[in-house]
């Protein structure tokens, strides 16, 4: 197994950051060729999702729908007054799995990856294992 | 690392298809034996689940539940007009991992894996990558 | 590819029990080292997520979340009465990958691994696949 960690930096309280490029950057700079790379959110207010890449309204409409299906209750306990943005990352989840093959994620046409801050903007790292051939 | 691809067709806008059955054939078909299989979505508008895979009731009381949860807001600015659907696709999950142990998957007793389709009826993929020993 | 299985008691109908523990027990005992850990729920009114470990009340927001925005609805038609849990099951997801540095669950800070009872109590069990050395 192969491990690497990269940096972000969000600048809104939810937003969806589109990481394919930097994704790229780091398998080719890596050289790893054909398997499956986890990317993992060592963070418990953001999440890592894959959606379309086109149309920057797609991420938009996302975000929008989180924040009023999950607003900030009063009912909430939480002394740090962002569990909606808690209950976000489990409703996304916290990694995915990515073919590669000679190289290349091996997405659809459409997908991009992204990272989804729910309580930024903050300094966010994100863990990548690959698991195959060099 | 071993890869395959499959294809489905879908009949319905939002349908819950049981895919059982086609992955224990292309498992016992490539002869994988014990490892990791990672089952992946290549698009933005579909995603995959493990559920009851008895009472069908379950897959209809949840197509049902994630319609009306998620409806098609005006809000929504995606110009395509099916954002309720890449929202679902995210929420659901693009990948499942499951365990494979001499040539079967590691399924418990009621589970079944479905393939969500959020945007149909459609021709569509699934890409499948196995890790571990043929 | 390295496999086990463990064995959780449930008290509640909605609980989210952290298991970091028995994971790290299970890790230390079975010599695992660097690589992914699968861990994977064989259930189907069950999952698995990773949030909050410092704040009861974060699990408790989750609990008190989901039970509102997904109640038991007339209109579902599952006869044992508890869609509700399978629809839960499957927006939070039934397996989590984690990556094991030198036999260590390398998680964030403030990251804890949670058992997601949505039908309990119960006796429930945890699949757990390890990919990597030993």
């Amino acid at each position: 197994m192969k491990i690497a960690e990269v940096s972000i930096q969000t600048t809104h309280r939810t937003e969806l950051q589109p990481i394919n490029n930097l994704l790229t950057e780091l398998i080719s700079k890596k050289g790893w060729q054909d398997g499956v790379v986890t990317i993992f959110v060592p963070h418990t207010t953001a999440g890592i999702t894959i959606n379309e890449n086109a149309d920057p309204d797609v991420a938009r409409d996302m975000t929008r729908f989180l924040d009023i299906f999950v607003p900030n209750s009063p009912d909430f306990r939480h002394s740090e007054g962002n569990s909606d943005a808690h209950i976000k990352a489990s409703l996304i989840g916290s990694s995915v799995q990515v073919i590669l093959r000679s190289g290349r994620l091996w997405l659809g046409t459409w997908q991009g990856i992204y990272f989804c801050e729910f309580d930024g903007p903050r300094s966010r790292n994100l863990r990548v294992a690959f698991q195959g051939e060099v």
